[in-house]
């Protein structure tokens, strides 16, 4: 395949989860399937969380650019 | 809602306004909202601008991440 | 046209090519302009590329955030 | 007073506020006042904030570093 | 809430685990509740660990920010 | 004009005022205007300021990039 | 030990794991340790990933820096 | 010690000296001894001074991020 | 001639040019000469462009940093 | 082959060419075939070049980093 | 002074000095001084250097900005 | 020399001393000289140290990046 002319788009997306930040990537690889073309890979940009009433993290936010190539 | 599964995108955008960096933040978020979901928050990337012949500033140009949350 | 309130969207694609950095730039412009509006301008944000098994550049890969105008 | 041995410290703050950027930079000093020595300078690191539900800024939240200086 | 005149402050401690990343991230917490007001979020500055004799991870170290409301 | 060879040149200045953050870019071109040739557009590097005895903003303090064409 | 000349090398490796991103650290460290001298500690420079045909993550890269202590 | 949950924390520090830039590490030391736990180890942000009207170097302001172990 | 005490300056520039990238950065040269003294060496710090009407390269836009040494 | 546990190490290298960018991505790639283990990946880290007594662009240097499996 | 509208000129030197770091800042400034208006303050860009056949440090060379007023 | 085509390594080595920040890199340089090839330039990445029981610096620690021509 390398050496062929083509080209591919990143989005930027965030997922959330109260798990783990491994549940995050996974959470906005699901959703993200739903809606954009097959995904090809995922950079992580910043992993954040927000924190409960009980000092623990609530959830973790995990953002992310997602690539997949773009077809004719 | 914090805790609970959701993935939200981030889109680049660039405002432009004549009156200040205000404005120009209003004008990007007033045309987003025609073409994207319920807007959430919004990050500066980047402040610049364009001089006029006067010398003076003849528009502020500031260019932004919104994110909004993708429904299913 | 500079003062006048108006919006721009960056989007970021990668262009491949076997022959060069600008083959690169001009193999992603060409396959954005079928699915997004008139482009503008585009800034160059990473070059990297696949090295074949004998060594030599396989393919360039340009990553460039594209921007063009939203029109009402 | 330039010269002689002294030292200061940074605290990095957030100050929110729904009439502007500026707006929000004051806001954060009124209240940095309380509880720390007189200030000395601030500077931005970022400047985000929150949409409406009627698309609208609804608040700018400006990321600040303001420094002082610690008396012995 | 959005709207109201506040300020926040950003804190950088470093959470240290010998499981996992998220341990990591958790201890801080639970420590720093001790010390400081009611925590609203983190983000993510540094993941770096020590590497123990055996030639695995011995600890993981985690560079945070966490940021709470001040009250008057 | 595009498409034609021609070199543009940037340097950095730094616009102070009182007023605002507008004010302290306007500040800056208004002078450099007088020993430098027309202006083309700014970019924004750095905001910040000097906090007065009364702990609000003395003065903003804005660190622009300039540009101007070079004729020969 | 602290105080004593001494000097340490970096080298930048990539670990993958389908497991998780700890699991990708622990594979290169493992490894590393064939090649490398007694490692002392690491930083994660970047965390990415594979994504797979099911639209879940496939592998997850890490990259790290590693540093050890050159011996005479 | 490693492997055992800990928590440190990180602060920023400006340290001045008319002397050498190394003096202005140990004046921001000395002092940060008076308020601060015991300090582990210090990051240098930046480096920057004053000049003075003869046009020499009037003091070095050197910005440190110093860290400390929280005790329960 | 190392190790003798000496200065040089760097001046920001951006070269265009509608062929190559190569040609941008030849561009900025030609014309440094003749307002600046003899020129060391260079450093890319963008490499952007302007798109035509017909969805191609229309000119690349080079920003360099270009060195030269300040004679007494 | 995705999802395999592996590891691939980075090494910086700078190519030198007197005729374009890609001719010194080019020479690193040769040289570093003779020293090194298969390449895979190179990612451009800087441009720079040496301007010759004439004024035009003596060389092109450029800093890549370039990946490569390591094997047991 | 503070609050008053005014400029001030940021140009950037390297200084070289076989001596120490503090030497190559001291060297920009006393050649700087001889083409520019009363210097201000510097802030340090790039510490590197030069390194002698005999493997030894030949010279420091220190990248600097150094500001200055604009007067009318 | 300049127009050769030529490749260079770069190398991240992190020098430890008592003394300064200079002698730090010194030490760096001695020992590196051991294991590589001649070296020709260095750069600084960061400067750090290890502050001791009583409250001073006990060790200066400086990350360098080291460059030598591959020859063939």
């Amino acid at each position: 395949m390398y050496g062929k002319d083509r080209i591919y788009k990143k989005v930027e997306i965030i997922g959330v989860s109260a798990v783990s930040i491994e549940g995050a990537i996974e959470t906005a690889l699901v959703r993200a399937r739903n809606s954009l073309d097959k995904l090809s890979w995922f950079e992580v940009q910043e992993i954040r969380g927000h924190i409960g009433a009980d000092g623990k993290v609530a959830e973790y936010q995990v953002v992310l650019k997602v690539s997949f190539e773009l077809k004719d």
